[in-house]
């Protein structure tokens, strides 16, 4: 079988460690790269991901063209977190006649806050006969795949208690940055106040959650408050004070029938204590699942979700998809890898 | 949307579980119950099920003719546990046009030790348009699809080490009887020499993770070992006393390019100590989950696997399925339910 033609959309940190991972897999080929940012069009992709050899492909700015000439059968899509920012994106691939696997988060499951988007981008995949989908470790795994699959044991769920506590500290700066790590408590509130502030996709887990299990939603509440610090943590990128924000912790509960059904608490801080990873399942069976001494590590969990998605993906029917349709995921050619 | 027709083919335990769990789903309608058992023929599925009510409808022991009559779109399908001595039920059921899940721990992934067997049930399936699989909690989801669906968020996998510890105590007496409570330590090892005995389905799980890994077996080992007790135990259906066997412990390890790549460990034990269910991942990342206080009570647990695949399976295409090409799992018809 000839391996898969991949472009990597979108070369920052996350499109520069897909590349990694989709080179070390047999089954895949990396036959290009695109970024509009001009600083980056022109280099060979192996110096931009910081390879010690050349893959003798220039990163390109001029998306249409470019998918023209190196006719991907997928591309893995890591830009923008809203869907808004990324359609014309999404167009452009699908109008090339490729499947399109991207971490936005807000295309994880888009149909409620975005049903005119959703429309017109599963429209325009089965009229190419491609298919699209969102992806990651969160959304896309850990508080909404994960807790479903273990629900597939019960014959009844009362309701589901998700929790996931990431260290921030070894992750990227803007992950900390997003989170409010070193601001002031009032720079905190004033960020607050923007609306535009903390993890993007807790929702888009929580209606994934209530829709698959045919939950009707009354109501969701969601909150967000600083973690502060309590002691003084340095990081790769920044100095946390005493005092200081450390991250946040962002809740999410939703009600059906007038009762609480699902709660997703997120916390994502430099130095979080326990950083974990645990599901409650209240019903029958209940059960508790933890994985702790750090929780699933979501640097290298989003670029996993993200490749192993792509065998599944290019045979599941054209539209717009979601994970929930997709056979239960698993990691995509690993025989290779030594002890 | 009609509710889906359902019939119960097996009226033991398990079969009785099943039947009261199709009675809660709006989505399902018990439309028959099937059993061999000429003690069981004719009498209501209420009584046999223990209800405080009639059902309205009487087993049969006729199968063909009974299908005939109650012309069901999917037959749960608990009766024996291995391949050889269903395929004459399997072979009516498709025959009547009715989709199969079963509880038989061979059917799960029958392909490498019975593939006579899996070509003739593929092919017939194929035929009458319906699709046919095996499920369950061990095999189908704590020692397979459960650590497959964690290996979905890593970029490589080295090595998955799953344990399960069952305390058989609370169970029931086939359970208990079968994993040898009760016995002396020479009648263990007399009933181990015939070959016939251990837990059925942990090869399944082991082939199904290894072929869907992509990980070529090398060498399956497999041990059994008894578990004694240390004390006077004693369950609602015999008395283990200190010196006699409490359970088994049953691993297996296969190898696969000279490495030992998978390690399942199963106990079923009265009394077993700290009862839970663990997935070790070594990759990248690493990580380890971890169901305790109990792990997953498997009594309710299988019934939830064979009920909960029933939505997912009629729409599948025709053929003898597994897990790993279905949907990820999670609970059909929870809505209704009141904390």
């Amino acid at each position: 079988m000839n391996p898969i033609r991949v472009v990597q959309f979108g070369l920052g940190p996350i499109g520069q460690a897909c590349v990694k991972v989709v080179l070390q897999k047999p089954g895949l080929e990396l036959v290009g790269g695109i970024d509009i940012d001009p600083q980056k069009a022109g280099r060979d992709i192996g110096e931009i991901c910081g390879l010690d050899r050349s893959l003798g492909i220039a990163v390109r700015g001029d998306g249409a063209a470019a998918l023209a000439d190196w006719r991907p059968q997928v591309v893995l899509h890591t830009t923008l977190s809203f869907v808004d920012h990324i359609e014309d994106q999404l167009t452009m691939i699908i109008q090339a006649g490729a499947h399109v696997i991207s971490s936005s988060e807000e295309l994880f499951y888009p149909f409620q806050r975005n049903p005119g988007f959703s429309q017109r981008i599963d429209t325009l995949a089965k009229q190419h006969g491609v298919a699209v989908i969102g992806t990651g470790v969160n959304p896309g795994f850990a508080m909404d795949i994960l807790p479903l699959c273990l629900t597939g044991v019960c014959t009844e769920v009362k309701k589901i208690i998700v929790t996931r506590v990431v260290d921030s500290g070894p992750r990227r700066l803007p992950l900390q940055k997003k989170t409010g790590a070193g601001l002031s408590p009032q720079e905190f509130e004033h960020r607050l106040a923007t609306g535009n502030f903390g993890h993007i996709g807790l929702r888009e887990s929580a209606l994934a959650v209530m829709d698959t299990l045919g939950w009707p939603v009354d109501e969701i509440e969601e909150s967000i408050r600083p973690v502060m610090a309590e002691t003084k943590m340095t990081t790769n990128f920044l100095t946390v004070e005493p005092g200081q924000v450390a991250g946040l912790r962002q809740v999410l509960r939703v009600k059906s029938g007038g009762q609480e059904r699902l709660v997703l608490e997120l916390e994502i801080s430099v130095g979080a204590k326990d950083p974990r990873d645990s599901v409650e399942i209240l019903g029958n069976p209940s059960f508790s699942m933890h994985i702790i001494e750090g929780g699933i590590f979501g640097g290298t969990a989003t670029i996993a979700a993200l490749v192993n998605t792509i065998p599944k993906l290019i045979t599941a029917p054209p539209g717009l998809r979601t994970m929930m349709e997709l056979p239960v995921p698993y990691a995509f050619e690993s025989a290779g890898v030594k002890l």
